[in-house]
């Protein structure tokens, strides 16, 4: 694990999150990215070495509509940056940990990511983010 | 705001909690410290930039116990690195944001630290950090 690569905030709409964040950063949105596979629209900041990572729920039935049925608006998971998401991702099997996928996922911002259980890291979703354009391991 | 300083995670237990992220994080908590102000026992782990802050309520009453009784273990607060603390809670309040509290206080790891009201922030528990070694404006 590298440094946090960014925090992931449930909100109910993402055009009001974004002028609450602006304000709050100081800076501006650099982009909007929709991740269709997690039914979420994205709007991220940079804030140093990291990034704020707003999501707002496309489908009344996704996972961030889901988080926010239950526990309402606040921050959803946390992300970490790895060299190696597939060498991370089998060193924490072997820890014991359960991911949310046997294989990385393509996430937003250009990157390969997977989910750690939140059930054996303290009720934190975690999740582990490589860029896509650095070396990957080949696994067919 | 400079970069996310840490992520405060409230745990049960803070000996299982250091567990769990040595093997997540791959290096082992720096130091422990309470903070008998916010009746909470601390753990840090740095990570790049920024630090995970485990938190253990060492009272039945604290607001780490509150979170925990309210929503379990989990990602209790955000906190981002300022050079000047006092500047910043002044240009908060001005963009309408309501501040815990009117000045700075002793936080954990040698910082003035401030929290925002989540009323204003989608949710989310955001704290203001500045390092003390730091010049600080003098306010009497």
């Amino acid at each position: 694990m590298k440094h946090i690569e960014h925090i992931g905030i449930a909100v109910k709409s993402i055009d009001a999150a974004e002028l609450i964040y602006k304000k709050i950063l100081g800076s501006s949105s650099y982009k909007r990215e929709e991740i269709l596979s997690e039914n979420v629209l994205t709007s991220f900041f940079q804030i140093g070495d990291s990034k704020v990572e707003l999501l707002e729920s496309i489908t009344s039935d996704g996972p961030v509509a889901k988080f926010l049925e239950k526990r309402g608006e606040g921050i959803h998971h946390i992300a970490f940056a790895v060299d190696d998401i597939y060498s991370e991702m089998s060193r924490l099997k072997q820890e014991g940990f359960i991911l949310l996928s046997d294989e990385p996922k393509k996430g937003a911002d250009n990157k390969l990511v997977c989910f750690i259980h939140p059930k054996d890291t303290s009720g934190v979703l975690i999740e582990l983010c490589q860029e896509i354009s650095q070396p990957v391991n080949s696994r067919g």
